[in-house]
C-alpha cells in the first residue's frame, strides 16, 4: 500500500473538520461512525467553539492538533471551505475529503471555487478526495470515515469487493443491501467531483490492495479515460475483475447526469463501448452489483457458452427466457454429456434446458450433471437453478453445488425465498442471485467480458494532405483528398468549370457515364437540399443540360452564392450506403463508429462504436454487431458484400485518432457505397472538421 | 361464491388420492400442509395398502369414503390417475385436481390419455383442475391443498391478490417470497394443463371473491383467448386489475414453453398485443409480481404522466434513468406547482427529478413537495425515491409518504436496506419498490396499461369475390380482387396475353407509362426471383422488348412454366411501401399487423400487432408504434405520408377476421405504396389464404 492509499483508507490520525455534538446533525455522524465501528487511530474533532466533542477534545484547527494528521474530513458550509483547506495545506495533512458541496456541480461560481480549491493544493502535499464526497469505509480496518447514514448499523459485513462510486448516497444505499445480505465489501470511497484523486488512482490502490480481489464502480460519467484505461490494464494484469454500473444509459438520464456531476458526459453508448473496451464489464442490473462479484471473481471463459440445469421447469424457463432476451442462447447439453450421464442411468435429453424435475432433486442426480457441464471443454459456464426444495432441504440439489470442485463460473438462481441456502452458497464463494434479472444481467456482461484492448499503433501516424487551419470545415474534395490519403477507394471524379456552355467533348472525353453531377461551391453546404445534386445522368448532352438547370436552382435558391464549378462523379451503385465517422466524445475521447447510412438507420440508431483507433479485426467485429449488415453477409440470399473493404475502411478512417498535425475533430464518409465481395468500398461524399488545437 | 368455486377454493371435504405416510415424500404433504395452515374441514386420505395416515383413518378408494367429497387431489402415478377419476365421477366428486403428470404436455401417449380423461369427465358434474396441477391454497379459508414444499413455511401473510399460475413450482416461489417480505395472497391456483378449469373461469371466480381485489396471473401460453378477454372484462366491470408476467418473451423461451405446456404459443408478439388488448397489464420483471399490486389498485390514470421526487440525487436518477430505458418520460414539476411551493420557502427548479437533497429530507419538505403532485391535474403517478434516512429515520421522508390523503398511484423507492420503512408502507397499502428495475417495469406496465377493448363490428361482415376452396392459396390477381372487395385502392393493372409479338399499339392503347411488368403464372410463385418483374418501363417498345426477354429468363428458369400472359400495372412510386398483414396466431387468433415492407424493416422487427378487428383510431395507434413511420410523419422534414388512408387500409384488411364465408387463414399486402398526405395509398401485391375450415 502506498503512503497516499494509507492515508486515505488508513489513517493513523483524523481530523474530523465541522465537527458537531449535536446527535441529530450529519456532521456528527463520522466521530460516531468511526468509534462504533472500532477505528483504533487518533481522531481530532475540529471546532472552534467547543472544546470537547463526543467525549473527545476538539481543537480550533486543524493546525492546533497536537500531532500530525493523516485525513481531513471537512463538512463545513461551503464558504468555510477554502479556509481549512488551506490550514490543512499549511499542516502538511495527506489526504484532505471534503463533503460539502458547491463546486464544480454548482455552476458558473462553483466552478471558479473548485479552480481555487485546486491552486491552494498546487505543489502541496496534500491530496484531495471531492469535493462533494462522503467519504471512506476500510472494512479489514475498521474505518468508517464518513457521514453516511447507513453506518449506523450495527455490523458490516467484510468482503473482498472494493466499490468506488460517484454518488455518495448510492455507496451507503449498496453497502446497506450487501450487509442485509451477507455481501461485505473491503473498502468503499465516494469520489465526488473527483477534482483531485481520480476514479483511476482509486483502482489502482485497489489492485495493490491485498483485501481487494473484484473492483466495483457506481459512475455517472468518466472524466480521465486514458489514466481509467491505464488502470484497468493494472487491474487486468493483477486479475481483478472491475464491473460497473452507469447512470445514464437513456437520454434523459444521460441530461441528468451532467447537471448531477457538472461534467460533460458525451454519448452514452460512446461510455458504453469505452468500458467495454478498456475490459471493465458494464452491469445493467442494479442488484447484480452484489451479486455478480463471485461470478467474475472466477474468470473469463474460453468462450460465452452457457449451460442451464434445473429442478424446475418454470424456473429454468425464467432464467432461459431472461437470457434470451439479453441475446444470449443457451447451450444445450453435447451428445458426449448425453452419453455420459445415460451411463449413469441418468437421462437428460437435448433441449437447451436440463430440466431434472422433481424426480432429479436429488444430491446423485443433480451433482451428476453439474459436473458434467463443469467437464465438458464446450460449456464455459452453467447456470443452476434449484426451485422449492432450496428453501427446506439444500442437501437435495444446493449441497451437490457446493461440493464440485472446479474453477468454471457458476450461478446460481433459487426460486423460492431460501436465505439458508444463498447463506451456504454465498460462504462457499458461488455467485447466487434470487432476482433472474440479476442473474441473467450478471451472465450477460461475463459472456460479453472481454480483456483490456491495447491500442495497436504500428506504422506512420496518418497526415492530412494541405494546410489546414483549427476550427476549418474542409471542402467536401479536400475532405475526399484526406480520406484518400488515408487509404480509402474515391469514387472516381473530375471537375469542370462552371460555365457549362463552354465544355466541349474533348473536356468530357474521360467523364466515365452513368454519372452524378453535383455543385462545387463553399456557400452551399447542403448541396442536396439545394438542388445541387443529380444521380444517373447517361450521356454528354443531357450532363450539359443537367448543369445549366442546376446552375439557375442554386442561384435561385442561394442568390450570391460563389460558383467554383462542377464535380463530376461515375454513378457506383453499391449494395449498401454505409456511414463511416470519426469524432472526440467529451468524456472518453475518439471513437470510430459505423452503420447504415439513411433515415431508416438513424431511426433505429443501429450503429457500432469503439475508441479510436481500432485494428481491421476489431472493425470487422464492429460490423458483425450492426443489424442492417445483414444484408451483406447473406441474409436472404442477397449478394455478399465487401465486408473485408468495409473493415479496412473502418479501421483506417479510426487512424484519424492519431493525427496530429492537424488534429481532426470529427469525420464522417457518407455515404460509402460498399460493393459486391471481392470488389472494394468506393467514398461516394465525406466530410473532414479540424479541432481547434 | 358459485358451488364450483367454492369446490376448488373451499372445500368442506378433501380426499388425497394416493396420500403417503412417509414425510420425506411428496405425496404425503398434503395432507401435512393442510393440518399445519388449520384446515377446519375433513381429509379422507386415500391409499388401498394403509389404514392410517398421518393419524387419520385411509380408505382405498374415493367411493369408500363415508361422506361425499368436494374436492379430490390426485397424485398417483400416471397409469392409475385415470381409474381414480371415474371413481370420482362415480362419486360425483365435484372438483379434481390430478398433479400427476403424463398427459398433454408429454407428447402424442399423453395427449390421447388426457383425451380419455376428458371423455370420463363428458356429461358428468366432476370438473378438472390440471392435469399437472400442484394445488391450490386460500389462504383467508386455511386451505393448503398442494405437495409445494413451500407450503411448509410456518405462516402464510393473507392478502388481497389472487395467483393464478401455469407453472406450479413458480407458484410456490412466488408465494415463498410474498411471505419474506410480508406480501400476501387471497387464493393461489395451479392450472397445469387446463384440460377443463381454464384461466378465464379462475379468474371469473376471482371476481366474484370478495377476499380479492387484484388478480395475477403467471403464464407461458394462452388456451382460449376468447374465453379470457370476456373474463377480463368482468374484471374490468368489477374494478379488479389483471397482471401477468410471461414466459416465452424471446425466442428460446418460447420455444421452451411450447414444449413444457404442449400446447401451441403462437407468436409471444401476438401473445402481448392480446394481453394489452384485453386490458391486462404485462409485467417483464419478476420482482413486480410482489410489489406492482399496491400501485395498481388505486386504478388508471388519466394520462401517464409521472413525476419523480428523491432525497438522494443518484437514487432519484436510478429511476429516472430506468424509465427513460422503458421510453417513460417524466413529466417535470409545473410552474404552478413551482409557484405553490415557493410559496412555503421550498424551491425546486424545473428539472424533471425534483432533487431535495439532504438539506430537504424532513417531513415538512418532503410532505409539502408531495402534496404537490398529487394536487396537480398534470401529473398522474409519483414516484418518491427516500435514500439512506429511509433506513433508521422513517419519520423524516417515510411518514409524509404514510400521511397523504390521495388516491393517485404512488409508487415508492427505498435505496438502502429498510425493512421497517418497506413494512410502515406495505400496511398501508403503497405500493414500495427495492429493486429500480421492478419499480420502473411496474410504471412503465402501469403507464401502457387501457381499458380493454370491446371489438366494434359495425356493418355487414366482409365477404370475399369468387369461390374458394378450403386451405387454397389464391392468385395474386384473386387476391388484389379480394383487397379490392375490403375497399383498399389497387394500382392500375392491365392483363396482355402471352405473347408480346402479337401486341399491337390498339391492346396498349390503355397502358399508362412508365409501367410495371410481371409474369402471370402459377407455376412462379417467387416471380422476383425468377426474373418475372421489371419496373420503370418507359414506353410500349420497352414493354415489348422486356416481356420477351422476360419470358425467356423465365421459361429457363422454370422449365415447363404454363405462362397464362402478363400483368402490366402502373408505376407507383410511394413515399414507403408497407406490408399489411392478417394471419390466425394459434394461441390468440386472428391478428393484424403493419410494418415496414423491405429486408431493413424485417431485421429490425419493426412492426405493430393487434388482435383483429380493429377501429381506424386504433390503426392509427398502431401506425405510431411503428418507428419506420416516422418518416412519413414529418421526420427531418420528409414529406407527409397519408396516415390516414393507410390507418384506413390496416382496419380494412384487420376485417379479414369477420369474414366466415370463406374464412381466410392469412393474408398480407406487400407492397402497399403510401402516397402523400390526401393521395391514398395503392396496393401493389397481395397474397390470400383461404382457412381450412
Amino acid at each position: 500500500m502506498s503512503t497516499l492509499a494509507e492515508a486515505v483508507f488508513r489513517p493513523k490520525t483524523i481530523a474530523l473538520v465541522g465537527a458537531s455534538a449535536d446527535l441529530a446533525k450529519h456532521a456528527a455522524l463520522p466521530q460516531k461512525h468511526l468509534t462504533q465501528h472500532g477505528y483504533t487511530g487518533t481522531i481530532f474533532p475540529i471546532n472552534p467553539r467547543r472544546s470537547d466533542i463526543q467525549g473527545l477534545r476538539a481543537y480550533p484547527k486543524v493546525s492546533d492538533a497536537p500531532s500530525p494528521v493523516d485525513h481531513a474530513y471537512i463538512m463545513l458550509p461551503t464558504e468555510h471551505v477554502l479556509p481549512a483547506v488551506e490550514d490543512c495545506v499549511a499542516s502538511a495533512v495527506r489526504c484532505v475529503t471534503i463533503m460539502s458541496n458547491g463546486f464544480s456541480e454548482a455552476g458558473e461560481e462553483g466552478q471558479a471555487r473548485q479552480e481555487t480549491l485546486l491552486q491552494l493544493l498546487a505543489g502541496s502535499q496534500t491530496r484531495l478526495l471531492g469535493p462533494n464526497a462522503l467519504g471512506i469505509v476500510d472494512l479489514h480496518a475498521q474505518v468508517a470515515l464518513s457521514a453516511n447514514e447507513v453506518l449506523s448499523l450495527p455490523a458490516l459485513p467484510k468482503g473482498d469487493v472494493g466499490l468506488i462510486s460517484q454518488s455518495g448516497s448510492m455507496l451507503g444505499a449498496i453497502l446497506s443491501r450487501g450487509a442485509a445480505r451477507g455481501a461485505g465489501f473491503s473498502k468503499l470511497v465516494s469520489v465526488g467531483n473527483e477534482a483531485d484523486i481520480s476514479i483511476a488512482e482509486l483502482i489502482e490502490m485497489m489492485v495493490d490492495d491485498p483485501d481487494t480481489r473484484v473492483i466495483e464502480l457506481f459512475i455517472e460519467t468518466i472524466r480521465s479515460p486514458e489514466a481509467l484505461r491505464a488502470a484497468a490494464l493494472k487491474a487486468h494484469a493483477a486479475n481483478k475483475p472491475i464491473l460497473a454500473y452507469r447512470l445514464g444509459r437513456s437520454a434523459i438520464g444521460q441530461h441528468l447526469a451532467v447537471s448531477h456531476t457538472g461534467a460533460l458526459t458525451g454519448n452514452g453508448k460512446a461510455t458504453s463501448a469505452f468500458l467495454h473496451d478498456i475490459g471493465i464489464a458494464e452491469l445493467n442490473n442494479f442488484e447484480a452489483l452484489l451479486d455478480a462479484p463471485a461470478l467474475f471473481r472466477r474468470g473469463r471463459g474460453a468462450g460465452a457458452r452457457i449451460g442451464v440445469m434445473s429442478t424446475t421447469g418454470g424456473g429454468g424457463a425464467l432464467i432461459v427466457d431472461n437470457l434470451g432476451e439479453r441475446n444470449i442462447n443457451v447451450a444445450p447439453p453435447t451428445p458426449r454429456m448425453q452419453a455420459a450421464l445415460a451411463n449413469k442411468g441418468i437421462h437428460i435429453g437435448d433441449a437447451p434446458l436440463v430440466d431434472l424435475t422433481l424426480a432429479g432433486t436429488n444430491a446423485a442426480t443433480y451433482g451428476a450433471v453439474l459436473e458434467e457441464f463443469l467437464q465438458s471443454s464446450e460449456i464455459d459456464a452453467v447456470v443452476a437453478v434449484v426451485g422449492s426444495s432450496s428453501q427446506f432441504r439444500p442437501e437435495r440439489a444446493v449441497a451437490p453445488i457446493l461440493s464440485v470442485q472446479s474453477s468454471k463460473p457458476v450461478a446460481v438462481f433459487l426460486t423460492p425465498n431460501a436465505e439458508r441456502s444463498r447463506q451456504l452458497l454465498r460462504e462457499a464463494g458461488v455467485a447466487v442471485f434470487s432476482q433472474p434479472e440479476a442473474c441473467t444481467d450478471a451472465l450477460s456482461a461475463w459472456a460479453r467480458w472481454q480483456v483490456p484492448r491495447v491500442h495497436q499503433t504500428a506504422g506512420a501516424k496518418p497526415v492530412l494532405p494541405g494546410d489546414h487551419q483549427a476550427g476549418q470545415t474542409l471542402s467536401s474534395a479536400d475532405s475526399q483528398r484526406a480520406f484518400a490519403a488515408l487509404g480509402i477507394p474515391q469514387a472516381q471524379e473530375w471537375t469542370l468549370p462552371p460555365t457549362p456552355a463552354t465544355w466541349d467533348a474533348a473536356s468530357l472525353d474521360n467523364v466515365a457515364f452513368p454519372c452524378v453531377l453535383k455543385i462545387s461551391s463553399a456557400d452551399v453546404p447542403h448541396k442536396t437540399e439545394m438542388g445541387g445534386v443529380q444521380l444517373d445522368i447517361a450521356n454528354a448532352h443531357e450532363l450539359r443540360s443537367a448543369a445549366e438547370a442546376m446552375l439557375r436552382r442554386v442561384c435561385e435558391a442561394v442568390p450570391r452564392a460563389r460558383i467554383d464549378g462542377f464535380q463530376v462523379q461515375e454513378m457506383v451503385k453499391g449494395l449498401a450506403e454505409v456511414l463511416v465517422g470519426y469524432s472526440y466524445d467529451p468524456a472518453v475521447g475518439p471513437i470510430v463508429s459505423v452503420g447504415l447510412g439513411g433515415v431508416l438507420a438513424e431511426l433505429y440508431q443501429d450503429v457500432s462504436i469503439r475508441p479510436a483507433p481500432v485494428s481491421i479485426d476489431v472493425a470487422r467485429q464492429m460490423l458483425s454487431e450492426v443489424k442492417a449488415f445483414a444484408q451483406l453477409s447473406g441474409y436472404r440470399n442477397l449478394p455478399l458484400g465487401d465486408i473485408d473493404a468495409l473493415a479496412h475502411a473502418v479501421a483506417r478512417v479510426s487512424e484519424l485518432a492519431r493525427c496530429t498535425q492537424p488534429r481532426v475533430a470529427e469525420a464522417e464518409i457518407n455515404p460509402l457505397a460498399v460493393l459486391p465481395a471481392g470488389r472494394g468500398v468506393r467514398a461516394l461524399d465525406g466530410l473532414v472538421m479540424i479541432g481547434d488545437c
